[in-house]
């Protein structure tokens, strides 16, 4: 496996990794989901992105039941190691609430 | 303060938010750091983004020190309340290395 070292040292330790899903295309920020070890493995595998889901703590393949799958263009790390940054194709909605983005809802600010 | 409902009950529980930095301009996804309610509030009340260090335990004024601040222009939270995207305007390098953003090395994928 292609996995750097920064990044298994947390996985020893039990930590789970963010994983941050872009459109490749758009630059649009789809959603923020957890990997541990095996998620990223799978993902870099079989090329369809797979969380750990913290809710159900089993593997979660992504639009597994729903259908909007994300295949995996590019994956990058963080300077810390505990951080993915993943260029996906989406299929239809990455929320679950039929949402493109799970980020559909803003914040006023005062400044 | 506008903080919703949804992300302040996560603060009470003590948990922090991930909150995702990209590039207003461009899209580029810059970093990812964490949130408390502390530092949400002086974000949205200065519009210089602030974080919470968790490994100094104390809030973070992004730039504070290397003058490479963020201005924040939008934010947005995800359908959960524990995930926060921030569009900013970044002066000069956002990682700690230099970088322009923390997601600078690549995963090979074997699909």
């Amino acid at each position: 496996m292609n996995i750097p070292e920064e990044i298994s040292a947390h996985f020893a330790a039990g930590t789970l990794i963010a994983a941050i899903a872009q459109d490749f295309s758009s630059k649009e920020v789809l959603m923020v989901a957890w990997m541990n070890q095996e998620a990223l493995e799978k993902t870099l595998q079989t090329g369809n992105v797979t969380y750990w889901s913290r809710s159900r703590n089993q593997l979660w393949v992504k639009g597994e039941s729903s259908g909007h799958t994300q295949r995996l263009i590019s994956i990058r790390y963080d300077c810390d190691g505990d951080a993915l940054l993943l260029e996906v194709d989406q299929t239809g909605a990455a929320c679950h609430t039929g949402e493109r983005s799970c980020f559909y809802r803003e914040i006023g600010i005062d400044a």
